[in-house]
């Protein structure tokens, strides 16, 4: 008797995987964390905005692709009237369809910012988080080089203004590599499974795909190539000499246009250009971004340019965009601290 | 089809009912009433804690009762593990787990705060939000007067940080209803309903009930009195009175000791007693606060005493709590400014 009523207390002590509380200590730094970053982003003239915890689940239906689709993962329930709701899973779905609401009139570029948790059905095993902490900002109705350039430095001030360690932002192009493929006739599973050889740079795999596949010799080759094409300008050469189509050589001119922008940060290390970055949102559209700090073995952020998104949704805003993973963040700080 | 492609793109920019978008000025204002008020309450000494935005649904299954049941309320999901979890319906709800499995050894009393969302599925007709801010403090291990007192300190501090006019707490105690209908039988809806005839101060249908209800006449003409039981301790007398159980002269002493700790603010008309206040979350075992202030025509927010919802879940702790709605207090700031 005593045992039974005992395991019930249990059963309402548990939380479910992937989700955790926030004591004290933990609060502060994380509120601390949150506090220095988002007052940099605004320091840099980017303003807040918090968005519903949930809307209506067709908004989130376009915001991933394959490895990172969130089709799976998106958390949906329906509402009293029967609609079918979901818990955010996208920061960027919400601002495209704020922007497409309530932006087209005004004067641009807009640059907001945000801080909140996204929600993500990882499997159980995965010990993934459910929900995630992330702060990012978004930068609308500017598509120039010079605000890709201010998306890097602002993520590059954001980590400085955290105190954190070997900050690299790795600068990819989704465009050289669709350009590579323009011809080749691959979508779907297909596609996904190449983007994620490559992202991964696993050269085997990649060997077998490109074979598999009878592509041509000369795309066979270009893809082989891609892992490689990681590092500064000195890339650019081989890059376009693989490039058969104006989108990827347009891809290769914005990169070289803004690593002479961003010259003292190359020298620096703290950026370079990585043409396999080519897996992410499925709205991505221009260059892709991920930063990398020392003490944590993974991407502490990601983000890219998406320019057709908010056009999608009725009013042509060209974007773009980059989130912090702040339990990763948290993490990073920790490490150095040891 | 250009038409019902504008009709896709709309349905795409919608809203569901009762969430909302916090654009730059809005949420501006939002976070410096979120930072002031938190701030003021870790002034007296509370930390801050950050609870998941889901968890089992069963840990919010004891939250409420009657009007204010959240059980109907409550948004649930099934994770991908079959487990039926639900959105955050009560901050307390989800405290009281974590001050059962991780506090019972520190340290009296605990001092926490917190802000965040809490979710409500209401009718579609009501008009009422369904993701509602809260900013709320808890005060852990400590069942005296003192730590009620503080607790209406708290309060009144935190509102007058915002710069409100006219605030006014009202405090009630359930257990002195609680002792009038002791032998009285009633339970379930009925009490539901006796409780809601109070609570808003409806002579003819509290009336009705007390005489259909074939209660004792001494019992009938103690309710019959109770929505008049409102102000200074000049109420006591009558109050006594009618109190024929030690639980209701119990709760009518810790109040008249309340009155007293709170004089000054008794005075400047502050605070006062209301013994109709018997409605609020099911778990509540002592003094019941509502808080009021200028330019908002309902209460701004609402907590209670608490010492048996922790115990259930295996640690004894006595604990009070109060939330502030934040959408209404940033309503009778604008209503001040206009």
């Amino acid at each position: 008797m005593l045992l039974s009523s005992h395991k019930l207390e249990n059963s309402k002590l548990r939380l479910p995987a992937g989700v955790k509380d926030f004591l004290f200590e933990e609060t502060q730094q994380c509120r601390e964390l949150e506090s220095r970053l988002m007052n940099t982003l605004m320091s840099k003239g980017c303003r807040e905005i918090i968005t519903p915890t949930f809307e209506y689940s067709e908004v989130f239906s376009q915001a991933g692709e394959g490895r990172n689709a969130l089709e799976d993962k998106t958390y949906r329930f329906l509402d009293r009237d029967g609609n079918l709701l979901a818990l955010r899973a996208d920061f960027t779905a919400q601002i495209a369809r704020i922007a497409a609401s309530r932006f087209a009139q005004s004067e641009m570029p807009i640059r907001l910012c945000y801080s909140g948790k996204v929600f993500r059905a990882e499997p159980h095993h995965a010990g993934r988080s459910r929900e995630k902490w992330q702060i990012g900002f978004e930068l609308l109705g500017a598509g120039d080089i010079a605000t890709d350039v201010e998306a890097v430095n602002n993520i590059l001030e954001g980590l400085a203004a955290l105190g954190l360690h070997e900050i690299r932002v790795a600068i990819g192009h989704i465009g050289y590599f669709n350009g590579l493929i323009a011809e080749a006739g691959c979508a779907g599973e297909t596609l996904q499974r190449l983007k994620y050889l490559i992202a991964r740079k696993e050269a085997t795999g990649l060997r077998e795909f490109v074979t598999q596949a009878e592509l041509a010799p000369l795309v066979q080759e270009a893809l082989l190539q891609l892992p490689a094409l990681h590092g500064g300008s000195e890339i650019f050469p081989l890059a376009r000499r693989f490039a058969r189509s104006a989108i990827s050589h347009e891809a290769i001119a914005h990169l070289e246009a803004m690593l002479l922008a961003l010259q003292t940060h190359l020298q620096a290390g703290k950026i370079f250009v990585d043409l396999s970055e080519v897996e992410g949102m499925g709205y991505y559209t221009g260059i892709m971004l991920r930063a990398f700090v020392a003490g944590v073995g993974q991407e502490i952020g990601g983000g890219g340019r998406y320019d057709e998104l908010i056009a999608r949704l009725g009013a042509d805003l060209p974007a773009v965009g980059f989130y912090f993973d702040v339990d990763l963040l948290v993490r990073a700080v920790n490490e150095l601290a040891r």
